[in-house]
């Protein structure tokens, strides 16, 4: 580790309880994305963002609208000849409900022991906080950061990016960087040091059946006509074989089959495969020669996120339902083409909706490919210097099962590569109830991501655009 | 047709205003028993009804309670020797929702040419403002009604009336009667006089499906562990064949098939086949064997009226739900044990549940089994007298394809049989958006009760307790 750095340090070191302070502030602004009901409270969101990289003394501070939830962005040029490095988060969280399955108020963030309760502070307002809270430090400390930063804060990332491409394609310019180091994606281990080398992608897609015109009294119609929701379980039953693997025709199309290297990562993590379902009281249960850990990172996935029709509230009520809706999401490998992939599942559904009842699409989200990043690229061997601890052990390159649609789309649109580098960890519970992130991740993550942008400082700007 | 019953008739002719009136007011109490909610309006409807029966000279008016919500109860015993008719109705209706589906608001009575739209109007307050109104004008003109008369409203119809038994236990002295008239299960036809000489009886099961001890990310975990909603589709999608019979073994157990005497009956009566489906835009399903109409009456049903989990709100929440949770209710035909059938159910969708999910029970209610009046029963004669017009087509018999679990209780319990005489028609939309009630069927109906009462008045008590 350079020597210059301890000054950086210190300073994040004594700062703590301020970082703490404002991240807390920051959880308590409700920022869903999802719900239009929360509008007001992403404005704030991106108010309160701006007003802290001015203060810091970042440029060009600013939103970037892409047509939807616009983007906070602003950053810090003053190493010429040096990297210029995009740092990547996002200040949206995922709805809080079930709200009556908390334990404290999901707004309100709640410590307990090492562990801080709040929706979005594991996903991803705690590593985005880390993230910033360096680049202020060097800026206060040093002066200077070691590489050229380029601060952008995403405000879709839980509805999947859908104006992530039209916002960029805008501020192209802008926005060219070298490489982007993401504070989402976050760590695989609490123990053993991990680089993510890759992650699904993901779509999305909605369908509403309908039997008939309205709801019907079962007293009058009961065994003669059909019934929306008996018709949509049987859809839905039909998406996948008795032995868990997804029974779509052309689901799999042009996924690649994991290599021998992946599925030497995947075994040589060490995960404790029964504490993985006992956990949360779950059972293994997926595509036959896989293990559960390949399946979870080097499989495509298709689960139904939500399904309703009829009544549903108190006591009895014997209708037979008109309509049935259904959310369903997919998770997908290199090789698989999103859209195509949705588009299998809504062929397959289509196809089987029985004559007289009608299957229409509500929504449909292209998502993202799976993203991978090459085993020698120079984020990853400067993570792998990093995490390397004294004595400790080896970082090992591990793949997310989650999708982070950004990584594909900045390959794409800016020709950079993405490395993960958030300090959640998987047992925070993201996207559900009693969310919460642990306050020794924000010490571990101040002093890696410092270590990191120095590292990233040695390196020529012509390194991270390999061939 | 008697001319003492002139006066009556005329009468009920000049106040049918006022009895709209009443009616409306009725209508814009929001009874709805299956929903806590609605408590304070189901007492006051019962005060309501109190107050009318009391203004209009009944004695013993009195709420009876059988530990749930209680019943409304008035009495007229001035013809000793007479027969005693116990007058059925209900004053609790079905919850409104989905509201955003209704053109006009549920609890606000709203008139359109003949149609009087509103919650609980055609289902059964309509009905019930009929029966009481020709008792009241009987005894406003001749003093005197033709039978004695008690009058029974109960509160927990539209719930499956789990404290009805307890009920005329308590109270079976006060309630004994020769026959009861129920204001409930309605015509068939608006062109053809029928005749109801039976139900199907019901039952009820509510179950949740746990998968994991919460939600679950489906970057995470998604293809590695079950999801609820895909086991609770599996589920449900096996409790019917490819062709619309139900496929739980054991479910039949007992179902008397269709008499031939039956079978001419329901061939008999004169039925749009298509247009009974064109009407709601839904198709012809069910079991092979048996016309729609016989599906529908004399053949076992089983239908999902509500099924819900995992995330239904607006926008994508890539979560593996960990519950699900599915209302079901059969319809049943003679010789079927409502107890039996549903646990016929629970026990098929228990024995597909796969090992680590747990399927619970959250309610279930044994319901009522079918009932039948025997064709040559002197409420079945008095109605054939009543309801063939001069010149008009001669009245048949039909079975309601709906449920009045009175009609068994009250035979199990006072030893009595029921005819169901209320006026509604099959295309009000009950249980459903938009519920109406004809006004024509009012005037229709006041004239057929007022003849009813009268040639059940020229029966001897012991005609009806045929051997």
């Amino acid at each position: 580790m350079t020597d210059s750095l301890q000054p950086v340090l210190n300073h994040l070191a004594s700062r703590q309880p301020q970082i703490e302070a404002w991240l807390k502030t920051f959880l308590r602004i409700p920022s869903v994305s999802a719900d239009p009901a929360y509008a007001s409270s992403m404005d704030e969101a991106r108010r309160f963002l701006c007003e802290r990289l001015r203060a810091e003394g970042l440029q060009q501070v600013q939103l970037l609208d892409g047509g939807g939830e616009p983007a906070v962005y602003g950053e810090w040029m003053g190493a010429p000849g040096r990297p210029t490095l995009l740092i990547y988060g996002h200040y949206d969280v995922q709805p809080a409900d079930p709200i009556e399955l908390w334990h404290t108020p999901p707004f309100e963030p709640t410590q307990d022991g090492d562990r801080l309760y709040a929706r979005g502070t594991s996903d991803v307002k705690g590593s985005t906080t880390i993230a910033l809270e360096v680049v202020f430090a060097y800026l206060a400390t040093l002066r200077a950061c070691p590489v050229n930063i380029k601060v952008f804060i995403e405000g879709e990332e839980e509805t999947g990016s859908p104006t992530l491409r039209p916002l960029i394609q805008r501020y192209q310019d802008l926005l060219a960087a070298d490489a982007v180091l993401s504070a989402d994606g976050g760590r695989a281990s609490a123990t053993t040091p991990t680089i993510n080398t890759g992650a699904r992608g993901n779509a999305a897609l909605e369908v509403k059946l309908r039997t008939a015109s309205k709801d019907l009294h079962s007293g009058r119609y009961g065994g003669g006509v059909r019934n929306a929701l008996h018709e949509m379980a049987t859809l839905l039953a039909s998406l996948h074989a008795e032995d868990g693997s997804v029974a779509v025709p052309g689901f799999h199309n042009g996924a690649e089959i994991p290599t021998p290297r992946q599925r030497q990562d995947t075994a040589a993590f060490p995960y404790d495969e029964a504490a993985f379902f006992t956990d949360v009281a779950g059972t293994s249960h997926g595509e036959p020669g896989y293990s559960p850990r390949e399946r979870i990172t080097l499989r495509p996935a298709l689960d139904v996120n939500g399904m309703w029709g009829g009544y549903t509230g108190v006591g009895v009520k014997t209708i037979i339902p008109c309509e049935a809706q259904a959310k369903l999401t997919v998770r997908i490998v290199e090789g698989q083409d999103p859209e195509q992939v949705i588009q299998s599942v809504l062929t397959h559904l289509q196809s089987r909706c029985p004559a007289g009842c009608t299957l229409d699409v509500v929504a449909s989200n292209s998502g993202s490919p799976a993203a991978t990043l090459a085993p020698d690229h120079p984020l990853v061997t400067a993570a792998e210097t990093v995490l390397q601890a004294p004595g400790g052990p080896k970082p090992i390159h591990v793949r997310l099962g989650a999708s982070v649609p950004i990584t594909s789309v900045f390959k794409d649109m800016l020709g950079i590569d993405t490395l993960m580098f958030g300090f959640n960890l998987p047992d925070e519970d993201v996207h559900a109830p009693n969310e919460f992130f642990r306050l020794s991740s924000i010490t571990q993550g101040l002093r890696a991501w410092t270590q990191m942008l120095d590292a990233l400082g040695h390196c020529e700007p012509t390194a991270f655009h390999p061939r």
